[in-house]
């Protein structure tokens, strides 16, 4: 049986940095098995009492030191948290005294500076962001396509929808999409709105077996779904996208966060930090 | 005129964690101006001396120590980022030798396990969290409207569909939405498609003068997006909300991270990690 330890990943805020970096630590550990417990909002030393008898009890339930992580700015709730009985981890505090000295500033310790609502320019440029990919999804508006960073294109459910809507939440990205379809592959040329724009398009493809599985859940049984039409598809998706010199990238075992990030670096595109 | 630094953000993968992280502490200094580069995909000793050979000439040319945040879980990498003339900070480094004494167990070093793609069937969950998200955006269908984990109401142009998008996309989470409109003011009841669900309801609410400025970049001059028009909406929506018991927040001031991981917490829904 597996080792089993309860990992608390704690924040003043959103939760959302130290959550995602303690994964990634425990994704590094095999054979132990993590529950992960993320609690957000500990703004309070009374809050901060309670998270700390709850690890407490954790711990002594289950007899095993529980793991926890935080992003605490405030000093006096994160020794409170720090106290408990646990192996304490904090992401800020470790790195706050070698910036200190480096840059000669002492750091403010302002509870929610990330993730935070800073300015409703930054954040109106990203409800647009996200506004343009919704209207620009599956060719739908061809309307200011030019006003876009960046055009995927590719096969019906090939992941242009959520890698669009992804790079446009997270960073503020227009991202349009564009489906290839057959009237393409019997042409062999892209669709006449996309000619023009050809430096921004960015091609996604996919494994046929993995398509033919994701459209079977779509449309069962249709001759859309079929092992044969997946694998014409994409073979002449391929071909077309070759043929016009647009980098591709097969999204088969790739999360939406790789998929997203490649195109970006690739595209040497600039990613607000929101 | 303030302190310039050049902070790097490096990483073996997306770089999405090492960029939110380190930018969080940067936040945390006042009367410093922060360039702030990320390099993702530092995935080999080549590209490694490289971009040390890059943080190495900035740090020349500015005549300042830049800054490195990273999350290097090769150590031969690693340590070629760490030889640069840089304040080196790793992340993940730190915290390896506490958890591998404390769990008694090695560290993988294996890139690559965070923000993977694990399985599929995560995946696939994940994806049809989206998919339910555009399908249920502003009331447009109400099928399946029952399998939604939450559903968020209020005017139009609150911040619904964003929410709704981040919480699919970062967490998970089926989302629905729909907007409460002149209809339901007038009857002062709930759309009776709602009624059934009322424990999964979630109101956002917003200061009206930021609402008319929003809605008058959509629709210039619409009587939609008078102030008058605004105020009223807002006033009768939040005595729906009241008189009906659903919980509200304002959005105004408040990041989509801020409202998304609010509403998953205070509606005690659970956040999938990804």
């Amino acid at each position: 049986m597996p080792d089993k330890r309860t990992a608390f990943f704690i924040s003043d805020r959103t939760g959302i940095t130290v959550e995602m970096l303690g994964h990634s630590l425990l994704t590094q550990f095999d054979g132990v098995e993590f529950k992960q417990v993320t609690i957000p909002f500990v703004d309070t030393v009374e809050k901060a009492a309670e998270v700390a008898n709850h690890i407490n009890q954790v711990g002594l339930a289950e007899g095993s030191c529980p793991l926890v992580f935080s992003t605490l700015v405030n000093p006096e709730i994160s020794s409170i948290i720090a106290a408990a009985n646990a192996l304490f981890m904090d992401f800020f505090q470790v790195f706050t005294d070698p910036l200190e000295n480096e840059l000669g500033v002492k750091s403010s310790h302002t509870v929610g500076r990330s993730h935070s609502f800073s300015n409703s320019y930054s954040y109106q440029s990203r409800i647009e962001a996200v506004n343009y990919a919704l209207n620009h999804d599956d060719g739908v508006s061809t309307r200011d396509l030019n006003q876009a960073d960046v055009i995927l294109v590719g096969v019906s459910r090939c992941g242009k929808t959520p890698t669009c809507l992804y790079m446009a939440l997270l960073f503020g990205i227009r991202a349009a999409n564009y489906p290839l379809v057959l009237e393409d592959f019997s042409s062999m040329t892209l669709p006449a709105q996309l000619k023009p724009l050809r430096q921004k398009l960015y091609g996604l493809t996919i494994n046929p077996e993995r398509l033919q599985h994701i459209r079977n859940e779509r449309k069962p049984g249709s001759s859309y779904a079929t092992l044969t039409n997946c694998q014409f598809e994409i073979k002449e998706a391929e071909a077309l996208m070759r043929q016009e010199g647009i980098h591709y990238i097969d999204t088969t075992t790739k999360s939406i966060e790789e998929i997203a990030t490649t195109i970006l670096h690739q595209a040497n595109l600039e990613r607000h930090i929101y």
